[in-house]
């Protein structure tokens, strides 16, 4: 028996022939559950951000779960998720004043909350804005690209004062670094840096805010999610290489993969060629692996196969290496035609590249398709 | 005056304010006139590959020039090219037995040439194929992605009798190694290589084929194609920095680049944040750098802004660093709602992730829309 061999037969049996996004939706649907028990265990609002699979289809999966509330970071990725009924979404990337109109429009439909970090920013944007009712502060509390500096109170003070009474919906993190480990130290650090700045503006004699945080890794790693109010991660929906590694799931949380078309047998240098590139894949990698393969069966996606890597990454070409024994006996069963699984690095950026998902039992799921 | 903020104003009145592709039309179609003046001088058909842009306007700029003939890299990019009025198209790919009956179809329309490297991909495709009549065999000359290795005559001779009598079209290469450089001998080391391959079937008996070879470095830091019958560039219609560096073009033949929305700006640690990330540019990078900024105005785009350098990406993120005392103090004079223009690290892939061009004139070109 070959596992490789199987799990082509399988996948030619569902009639896939090009690179194709599937989803193990049991897979999926489990892991939503796992996270909103524990977001109701911790009380805390879970509001999951919606990058990762830009899908009506996945939010309703959510929507079961009790989830009322997502976000996203593009004003088009909000209008897509207000158009399938979702009418509580926060835009978390800093707003870019030359899309007032497009938020103050959407503002009108549903409850839209900004992201700012900065009074310029705010003069900005007030002016343009009648709607808009929900503002958060982003606080940087050590990832280093957005946010205020969390030990800069008189910084986040003024943005809180600019924005004037009754529109500061709270104070919002990505605490990003969580990727660079140990998750656990990182997000229990981020916490208490978040109450640092909320306490910041109580001493200023304004609210004590929610304070809203969002890394799939920090609330993976840790039970304690004490001190937040909200919780935004996205990825653990579908997990890939890169949540592997960094300890926040299993191989059999693994949720999604690309189907792949093998192109070429190269038994003299333990070699596969597939139909599946940068374009499909994204070019994201974990030390010079691009991705590895899962096996597939009739119940669903299995483990992951050793002995096989994704090496190399070209537009439209990926690079299968069988590295053990065992896999270099397997490439001599397959030939062009026949179809890997390959489980992607990180998952967001590889779901983006495609415009719909497919389940294993056939049924087609839409995504939000960027119209840029 | 700062060239940054002048750059921001220019694409402010364009009415730009979310991450869009441009491309300079005059540098674009300066860079397909001189690629077809050394073909026809070199007496080479120049067949370019379209996966770069994947525009049927930017294909019109190709036919103004002479050319008839192209490439792609998937069955889908064929047939959109197709329906555009282009009737000589090679899948510059390994073929995929699986999507024999779409090669059919469209080989009803067009000359579609194939491409194989197996004697068991030729024995899985004629059965299923009766209009295809081109195949080109792709040989390995180095790169070691796809093909037959060059030395390895008695394979190459296999496969061309497998394929049988009147369907051979060609040997075909791509150099891809040419990229680690230096890209002028392994250019010539190619040409040696094709040459030795095609004796080796004349040989056995078998026509003398044309020759076909693809990669923009190579073509561009050799003077001499003597050995080729046909050319198959893609890039060096827009160039990036990737070519930049290869010094296969100047920066005045950047002709693609990304009008990035500011949404952060950090005097502090002399950076600004864009809403471009890697979902927009690609994560490719050259030695940590993501992209470059390039200066724009009336006439189109200019120079590249020195002292500056995207260092890092995340999915919708772009954090650009200010790295020259200059830089700092233009960094500034931008507030959140300013634009900045930044030079792909690889075109290719970052076309990929648009569905359209804006040309500086304002006018639009579509783009092919993947659809798996």
């Amino acid at each position: 028996m070959s596992a490789l061999w199987d799990t082509s037969r399988h996948l030619r049996q569902l009639g896939l022939r090009q690179a194709t996004l599937l989803v193990d939706r049991a897979r999926a649907e489990a892991n939503i559950a796992r996270f909103a028990a524990r977001a109701r265990a911790a009380n805390v609002i879970l509001r999951p951000h919606f990058k990762t699979h830009q899908s009506a289809a996945v939010a309703d999966w959510f929507r079961r779960a009790g989830v009322r509330k997502a976000t996203v970071s593009s004003i088009g990725m909000a209008r897509y998720f207000a158009d399938h009924g979702w009418s509580d979404l926060t835009l978390a990337i800093g707003a870019n004043p030359l899309e007032a109109d497009l938020y103050d429009a959407l503002a009108g439909r549903i409850r839209l909350g900004l992201t700012v970090d900065a009074v310029a920013t705010v003069d900005l944007l007030l002016p343009r804005l009648r709607r808009v009712e929900a503002f958060w502060i982003e606080v940087d509390t050590g990832q280093g690209r957005g946010g205020v500096p969390w030990a800069d109170h008189a910084a986040l003070v003024a943005v809180a004062r600019r924005l004037g009474p009754g529109r500061l919906a709270g104070l919002l993190t990505h605490g990003g670094h969580s990727y660079g480990g140990p998750a656990a130290r990182v997000f229990g650090e981020v916490r208490t840096r978040m109450q640092a700045a909320r306490s910041a503006l109580v001493a200023a004699g304004l609210p004590a805010v929610p304070i809203s945080a969002g890394d799939t890794p920090g609330f993976a790693a840790s039970e304690d999610w004490n001190g937040l109010d909200e919780a935004r991660p996205g990825n653990f929906v579908f997990y890939d290489l890169m949540q592997l590694q960094a300890g926040a799931c299993g191989e059999d949380d693994l949720a999604c993969a690309v189907a792949c078309p093998v192109i070429g047998v190269y038994p003299a240098r333990g070699e596969l060629l597939v139909h599946a590139g940068a374009v499909h894949l994204s070019c994201e990698h974990l030390d010079g692996t691009y991705g590895r393969l899962l096996q597939a069966g009739p119940p669903g996606f299995g483990r992951l196969l050793e002995g096989w890597a994704v090496r190399g990454l070209s537009q439209e070409h990926g690079r299968l290496a069988a590295e053990s024994t065992g896999a270099r006996a397997e490439l001599q069963r397959l030939a062009p035609g026949d179809l890997v699984l390959i489980a992607p690095v990180h998952a967001c950026l590889t779901c983006e590249q495609f415009a719909r998902y497919w389940t294993l039992a056939g049924e087609e799921l839409p995504r939000y398709g960027r119209t840029c």
